[in-house]
């Protein structure tokens, strides 16, 4: 079993991404965060470029990490200047880290396009650098930048930058994929020739351009690198980094080589999800070992063969990685499906009652008009139990009106609803105005049930999705809303279907209160 | 140069993705764009697992494909029965194609665990089957399900699988990480010692459970596969398939090897986005080769680097596969943007006209506010001709109101619109009823302006989508409509985007009947 060195560059690198600005504050709690799932260093930022990334490092002395290894990064110095007048290396020494990481450039192309010096020139700047900082700092990494298209161009010169890393004292030689367009052979065959080459361990950084970030991360590994470099969830500059929850995974789980501890592996789904949430970005589902669907099986064939025994379609124990399995409904399902969420919701339900056979065509009635419960769970709990004789109704409604009005032509439009409803016998009326019908129809609903119903006025709506289900049909097309609700500590999903927007609405709408009131009393 | 068959299976893997369910229409409309891509093969679905795929192959003999052969999935025969009297096969000779995929198991522990029959029985199930379907098709399939795993854990009885369904006469086999957990290291190995062993040609169809699905795919084809599986996008089950963007992209651009032609190529970001749009998925900003990141460079020195030599921090140029460098602080993407499309709608516009600037400053507050035009070009069409003057009112709006009324709790809603507008000094006033709001208000805006416009009988909506922008506010998220128009001769698309959805649908109703009334006019 080998020992990899986990290098986490998301408050860095992954701040590159298009969609992603972190405050000092967002880059404290990543890090604390990172800190306690145990990777080995964390790039907090370049304090050199910016005046945030300075002040996170002066803030995150506080912290107190445990367990990681706070590193800055850096450029070579300028080109005619001696380091120790360099701002951008002088900024590493204040900013108190015990470990940095210096890049520079490995690519005869980029030396003399870009920086416009001699390769000799480029040598000794890259040996300068290291020398200055290994004098004060207990670790500095060298990042190879743009190594592979660099070596493909002039392997002579990219080896002799590397070789000006290993004797000004480099602890790692990290090989940068900066343009993520090398492909796995490649990148095995060229880490071989490398580590023929020096005795300092060898690292990989790699980006995804290619589709191929993690893979090439495993291959460089697999071929003898001793050290990654990625981000969470992949986050980075154009198509981003290595995404290091699958590079922690595959290593450990599937190589059987250690990263982490096995119990923080465990964080994993939990850390990635926090980091989105930090960063404003939604939970990709289809993102391996810690998404949603990861682990979700919707053949009748699959359900029942997984439940069996889970190998047969997954490749390792979703627990492992903090992640669940999990059965959906829909049109492929049969009665293995239903029976799981049964007891998943603790109702007892038999193989072989006949509630079960009613149970399996309504819900191909309803597969039929169009209801999808693989994101409405909730809803599908609700049809359950009323199927079952397990809910009771908590109001009754009335009716209501809905008018949306534009009163002139170049005025926006208003909308109001109005309501009545009846809870026991106690008649409510009522109306609210809201961004459009269905805002105001959500408004006066939740107005009229608050009084009967307090622990309502803790819920909100958090997603609303429209889904047009026949194309072909304009706008008497038949339409699936999902909504998505909360009380801050559960969170809940439910559906509607109709031609109607307002009716498909509503159904979500009432199934949202009726869910939370129905849990409310268990 | 090495020529490689494309098979995409959106249709049918695709569509195991848990937010992905397609009607037969939108199967129909991604078959014709992928035959316009111009990939080898289209998978359609499984005729025999449900009545909506069997429809769809009924439905598609219409779309007289050009370029691309339609293909129908099934399994091997079920134990026991002949294969002439299995329902699932005769399916697939009833949907009309001329080749096919069939599945079948290559684990031994699957053929015991799940099937629970022989291993000799499992061969004689494979042979029989395929060797039926031959005696029908041009060309079947062998789809080696849980190859990877079954190679690993019985490697003879793996290549005995093989081998039956080689001696029935297979054309392609193809080998399937079914897991998604193969490592590309593995992939390449046992691809090797497959191809040894065999003259018929392999295929790889891999899944990205361990986030290594487009390597797996790469890698295999170097060790020689001449068949590639995969979908668009990479949707599919748990964490999707190889994304068939990438695999094509990869191989062509930069194994130089021949997928398809160069020139459809570059309709990869195209293609990529349409089947989003169908899916109702967002685009995926970091997806390589086409997301919008995947050339938008941040600033600083990779700014003017990649602005002087592109190879700088680009691994290919992004016009290949219909994509385009991005510099996320200035508009000049945009300007050539603009001044393209002004021409293809033969609308003189000067490059240094004030015009076009005030034209770019619009357009960057629209698609601040959630416009977007690249799914409406009729709606950006008119914002052209309206910028420059070109434009004339057709009507004005007074004033409108939208009635749904719910007037008992188990009634279903009804919708009612009245409308006021002028046509020159014409004042008309009217109402109508309809499945919805939106769809009452088209019904009462048509009944309006036909008498003015007999014209406008001809028209009608195709299609209507809806689009929450806004994460997170529930309700009151703000949304984009896009509505597809036609007359039987040509067909248009506009958009609108309001908090109100009756505001958005009233904007793209609108643009989309002045866009017919000015065409009436050319």
């Amino acid at each position: 079993m080998r020992r990899i060195e986990i290098y986490d560059t998301t408050l860095r690198d992954g701040s590159q991404a298009e969609d992603v600005a972190f405050s000092v504050e967002d880059k404290l709690r990543i890090a604390a965060k990172l800190d306690d799932l145990g990777v080995h260093f964390i790039e907090g930022g370049w304090p050199g470029s910016n005046p945030r990334d300075a002040e996170f490092f002066r803030e995150a002395k506080k912290l107190n990490l445990s367990r990681s290894v706070l590193t800055a990064f850096a450029s070579t110095h300028r080109p005619g200047l001696k380091p120790e007048s360099d701002a951008n290396l002088k900024s590493v020494l204040a900013s108190g880290v015990r470990a940095a990481t210096i890049f520079g450039k490995t690519w005869d192309f980029h030396v003399k396009e870009a920086l416009k010096i001699s390769y000799d020139e480029n040598l000794k700047i890259i040996k300068n650098s290291i020398s200055f900082l290994k004098k004060h700092l207990d670790k500095v990494f060298f990042d190879a930048e743009h190594f592979f298209d660099g070596y493909k161009n002039n392997p002579k010169f990219a080896f002799k930058c590397l070789k000006a890393a290993e004797d000004a004292g480099a602890d790692c030689l990290v090989l940068c994929d900066t343009n993520g367009g090398t492909l796995p052979d490649e990148v095995r065959k060229i880490v071989k020739e490398v580590i023929k080459f020096t005795k300092v361990p060898i690292g990989m950084h790699a980006h995804n351009d290619a589709d191929c970030a993690v893979a090439n991360t495993i291959v460089a590994f697999e071929a003898g690198a001793a050290h990654v470099q990625g981000t969470m969830n992949g986050i980075g500059e154009r198509c981003g980094n290595a995404n290091l929850c699958s590079v922690m995974a595959n290593i450990q789980i599937k190589l059987k080589h250690r990263c982490i501890p096995e119990e923080d592996l465990r964080k994993l789904r939990d850390t990635s999800r926090f980091i989105n949430e930090i960063a404003n970005l939604s939970h990709f589902r289809r993102q391996p070992f810690v998404g949603d669907s990861a682990f979700a099986h919707k053949g009748g064939i699959h359900v029942s063969a997984v439940q069996k025994k889970p190998e047969t379609y997954e490749h390792i124990r979703p627990e492992l990685v903090g992640n669940s399995q999990r059965v959906l409904i829909s049109d492929l399902a049969g009665k293995s499906n239903v029976l799981r969420k049964a007891q998943e919701f603790n109702i007892r339900l038999d193989a072989n009652s006949p509630e079960l056979q009613s149970i399996l065509q309504k819900l191909k009635d309803l597969e039929h008009q169009g209801f999808q419960f693989e994101g409405a769970e909730a809803s599908f709990e609700l049809l359950l139990k009323k199927s079952l004789g397990l809910h009771r109704r908590f109001f009754d409604l009335i009716g209501f009106r809905l008018i949306t009005e534009k009163r002139k032509g170049n005025q926006p439009s208003v909308s109001e609803a109005t309501i009545m409803l009846k809870v026991g016998k106690k008649i409510e009326h009522t109306a609210a105005i809201g961004h459009g019908p269905v805002n105001a129809m959500d408004n006066a609903l939740r107005k009229a049930l608050e009084k009967f119903y307090p622990e309502l006025k803790n819920v909100s709506l958090y997603d609303y999705k429209v889904r047009v289900l026949t194309a072909g049909e304009g706008t008497s097309a038949k339409v699936r809303v999902l909504v998505e609700s909360g009380d801050g500590s559960a969170k809940w999903e439910t559906v509607g279907v109709s031609e109607n927007i307002i009716e498909a609405s509503w159904q979500a709408l009432v199934d949202s209160i009726e869910y939370k009131l129905l849990k409310q009393e268990e």
